[in-house]
């Protein structure tokens, strides 16, 4: 017979996979592989691995194609050293970094979650928390980062893909770290860009546009989606923002963009889009419960569920466009 | 750039993947749906979900393809009715029980394993994990029944592969429930088999042979292979053992093997037999880390490394043959 039991096992031990990786990134290896490749000898050494384990954990992630070996000698492999070396700017790891030790043992709530419907972390009991993460810098540098890290694909093909020579300018906003509004600003040299966030991120927006070149074009804004109007600009991005809040919110923010909007302006929305059927698209389903155990009231939504709330809010010709892995955008125009 | 940060981000959130579906074992949920499918109002009510994560939680289970849905009705797809109702005897949930309330945490802790070398859960410092689970009915119960669902598959292939027309006997050394003899008799109705292991396991060994209709063929022999001779058969089993020990001990289990076998006798040693390179099996190296987990000194190993532990203990005429997924067998003859 054909059937085996395979695929549920490797589904259910993926633990190990995804651990193995957040341990790596955890311990800095490619990092240091990105100043040198080595030896089990030398890694064990720089690295402080232990004998018993240390060559297994190596070629387990050569094994898992984050890194290579040849003729004994570790290294990163293109992937790993693009992404993964904190020395580079495209450094992603930050969401990694922030899976390892916050979203693992959250995730291990997982069936209280789904039976409570209370979310499993430090919000436990209605708490917001996004208040608990922005009042630590370091908890806050760490979480913008890690948007930036988990964004990143997609905001370079928004960069892309959006059809940006028909606008001037864009305002992003819950903007984080500043990405989104970066890598539409290097890609195209003639927008002027906006990064809309409360005023504790500004520092650290600033930081990341200047170190990318960009702070003759590049803003930011301080101020409050809840209680301030948001800016005005040619197009309005909320880019992984929708997912977070729950349904009122949302449409409370569709309502804020489009008031904010001139005739003509466009709002584009971007996150893990289930697909309409809802059978698709794993990791946004996935993710939905990932803001089940992180928010008191997000969740992921399907294209079909935001135009609609777009509609609702007076927008026009909505549409969903793909952009990588499991993200789209979904644009609408006032 | 074809280059994207696509696969990181999956390996690394992989966990979600994992937890996703060891939950839904939790909670019994194919065993319900086995039961009678149902939809979405139904479901919630049956097995307690609570509305704000329900439907991505089973939609999740869709999108993974371990569920399916019609019209708005979920069922099991064939393999996860096989393999996940606990009605069947082909369940196999048993490992992602035992992965969820205890792998799952236990891998919380891969950094300090990797740096340490010690075991992550209640062997910390030294003790044999072993003792523990047996100490406890209630969870050696558990323990063995999830080495028969890590193993069904490759104890399938065993039972199809193995020459064993030659032969009129064997004995499984660490049987647990006894699942690697009762595939082998199932498939070959001439052999006849023993089981051997600790006393206590003895009556879920004769339980799960009695359910297989097997009693009249398939006998029980309690006993320890640190403290006493092994069995004799024409073929000796050790299905998942040699990697739960350190060295000295795998060499041990070899020659008491030799020893116990007339002329002409095989030893089949089988496990997520590591390729000789160690950059192919992700599976088996991973396992391999979750031996430093989970005990004092096991580990995996490669094809190779097995001969050579089979030819030091006096076997000729070795070879390595792959089962199924990531395990194979190496077959050693006296």
């Amino acid at each position: 017979m054909d059937i085996s039991p395979d695929r549920i096992l490797q589904t259910g031990l993926a633990f190990w996979n995804a651990k193995a990786l957040l341990s790596a990134v955890e311990m800095e290896i490619f990092t240091e592989l990105a100043k040198h490749p080595g030896d089990l000898a030398t890694l064990q050494g720089r690295l402080g691995l232990h004998p018993r384990g240390a060559r297994d954990f190596l070629d387990a992630l050569v094994a898992l194609r984050f890194l290579q070996r040849i003729d004994g000698v570790y290294s990163n492999t293109p992937e790993t050293s693009l992404f993964l070396d904190k020395a580079k700017p495209s450094y992603i790891g930050g969401i990694l970094e922030m899976a390892n030790h916050r979203l693992y043992p959250f995730w291990g709530g997982l069936t209280a979650a789904v039976r409570t419907g209370e979310s499993q972390n430090e919000s436990k009991g209605g708490h917001d928390p996004f208040a608990a993460i922005y009042a630590d810098p370091a908890r806050l540098r760490e979480f913008l980062r890690a948007m930036s890290g988990v964004s990143r694909g997609a905001n370079m093909a928004i960069a892309r893909k959006f059809p940006w020579s028909q606008y001037q300018s864009c305002a992003d906003i819950g903007t984080a770290q500043g990405d989104l509004v970066t890598q539409i600003a290097l890609a195209n040299p003639h927008l002027k860009g906006l990064g809309f966030d409360l005023p504790e991120v500004g520092p650290v927006f600033e930081d990341y546009v200047a170190a990318n070149g960009l702070a003759s074009r590049v803003s930011f804004a301080g101020g409050s989606f809840f209680t301030d109007a948001l800016p005005q600009a040619d197009v309005l991005l909320f880019g992984h923002i929708l997912h977070d809040w729950d349904l009122d919110t949302k449409r409370m923010l569709l309502r804020k963009a489009h008031a904010a909007l001139q005739s003509g302006g466009a709002v584009v929305v971007y996150d893990a889009i289930i697909d309409d059927d809802r059978s698709q698209n794993a990791f946004g389903l996935l993710m939905s419960l990932n803001m089940l155990i992180e928010t008191p009231g997000g969740f992921d939504y399907t294209g079909a569920d935001c135009i609609g709330w777009m509609q609702e809010a007076g927008f026009k010709d909505c549409r969903v466009e793909h952009l990588v892995g499991p993200d789209s955008m979904v644009i609408g125009i006032k």
